[in-house]
């Protein structure tokens, strides 16, 4: 069962010849939600060798330019491929005004529904399902309104081990009970507990995207215990104060969060056109958060479950 | 002296993970100018080692997308490094309106000037020089209005063979007369005919681009004997009736023009999806003008001086 993220852009605000800006995907066996989409977003998922068939949502953190650009381009590619299936795009600020002239949307409809629905959340916010994903958004402090996304498998349903079905003969009401949590008493007064007529579901796997912010105390909070965490790096912690002035991270703020909250692994991205390389953010953020990943385009980051 | 065209996108209406869509800079010592600005473009030019410094114009074929959705991007990054001077672009339909809220230029104006030229002519028609080339607009036939441009160096000054002045000590006004063609007679009464006192120059180089049009044969007209010419070849003629219907040309039709412009050399781009290689445009094209390449992206073209 799969739980991915790929990464599709790791540059900052501008793109450099090895690095596209910010897009990922995050992608379970149904369902593939694209967050962020940067210029030349479209020819990036054809190199990672995906379509745009199983997204019906693009989640959007802000409009800055380096973070919507790209969508113009694609809704429009969509169009000329021939989707007809509806898209919803979720921002914290209305996008339409800033699509429609650019895509003539008003002279020439998209032949498929395009939803665009606003939202900037206070705290964490839980936003309607995307496929077997929960959605919440969360507030991230940067230059205008910005959104973080955490995605989480929906809870699975408790499993009866099929040989306790058969050995006790169980009818379909004592399954429900069972499956609720209860336990069973057989006809001869004999008490079977739950634990040993069921198989637990592996929990629910979750990923959260930190797109453009600043380091604030409460942001651990959001993501907290979230198996993968994206989240930016724009600058090393020498250049702490231009970070904060741009409304931006330091790869050992990103380290911070991911330690405050418990989180699985952290992945990090977003990096000024200054560095060459992305291996001194690695080791900034690892000297706090050993599993952490300072990822290049392309890459994929495979969610397996954790021990409950 | 340098006259180069670069090749930035040779697909069509939608990139691929092998080309980007349509942009094209040709570059001479001292001006560089932007043909079409496709998504990802300011990519591409770091790609091949370019950057907007010398360009304070940009030509813009034709408002779909994938001749223009790269500017917003790519004028944002140009402010965001700093530049100050002004920059220019010429389209056929007002572009201003699709750009304003998508780079909130009320709110947030760039550092540098931008102003919009509207131009859609009924025949070729002379725009104001470009640094050191003259250029020109003229109509092609697509689905919205669109624009072929012409650029062609300024005519160059008639050298004095410096031997000349030194052996018939020529004062200044003979020489200006010189210059302008006259011939000189020496105080003895020999007249020295001007094509011995004076060395031609090499001939004006020229290129135009013809991105997105149907075959009509007063193209030829508009481009006649440019030393290169790009010419879109979005299909190969077993696919003539669809071209025709979507607007576009067959890689026989760009090299029936090419034949009866009598241009120095073909260049053929923006290829439909639909092609893995573009062998099959390039066989099409020579069959009819033997001297055409079917480019792929970044491919450079450098054209020499032309005999008298």
């Amino acid at each position: 069962m799969r739980f991915e993220l790929i990464l599709l852009g790791t540059s900052g605000a501008a793109p450099t010849a090895a690095r596209n800006c910010s897009a990922a995907m995050l992608r379970t066996d149904t369902t593939d939600v694209l967050i962020d989409c940067a210029e030349n977003t479209q020819r990036q998922l054809l190199k990672a060798g995906m379509g745009m068939g199983k997204v019906s949502h693009i989640l959007i953190t802000h409009l800055h330019g380096d973070h919507y650009f790209g969508l113009a381009p694609l809704l429009s590619s969509l169009s000329m491929q021939g989707r007809t299936s509806p898209l919803s795009i979720t921002s914290p600020l209305h996008l339409r005004p800033r699509l429609e002239a650019l895509l003539e949307l008003d002279k020439y409809p998209l032949r498929y529904a395009l939803n665009f629905h606003t939202v900037h959340p206070d705290g964490s916010f839980q936003l309607p399902n995307i496929g077997d994903l929960e959605v919440f958004a969360f507030p991230l402090q940067h230059r205008n309104e910005t959104n973080g996304y955490l995605l989480r498998e929906k809870k699975r349903e408790t499993n009866i081990r099929k040989e306790a079905i058969t050995a006790y003969d169980l009818p379909w009401p004592a399954i429900k009970a069972i499956k609720a949590g209860g336990s069973h008493t057989l006809p001869n007064g004999t008490l079977i507990p739950n634990t040993d007529l069921v198989t637990q579901p592996p929990l629910p796997r979750s990923y959260a995207h930190c797109s453009d912010t600043i380091y604030f105390p409460e942001l651990a909070g959001y993501v907290d215990g979230v198996d993968l965490l994206y989240h930016e790096a724009t600058f090393l912690k020498d250049m702490a104060e231009d970070a904060a002035r741009k409304g931006h991270s330091t790869a050992e703020d990103a380290a911070r969060t991911a330690l405050a909250a418990g989180v699985g692994q952290l992945v990090l991205g977003h990096y000024s056109t200054r560095y060459e390389s992305s291996a001194g953010h690695e080791a900034e953020a690892r000297a706090v958060f050993p599993n952490t990943v300072a990822a290049d385009d392309l890459y994929r980051f495979s969610v397996p479950f954790r021990g409950r």
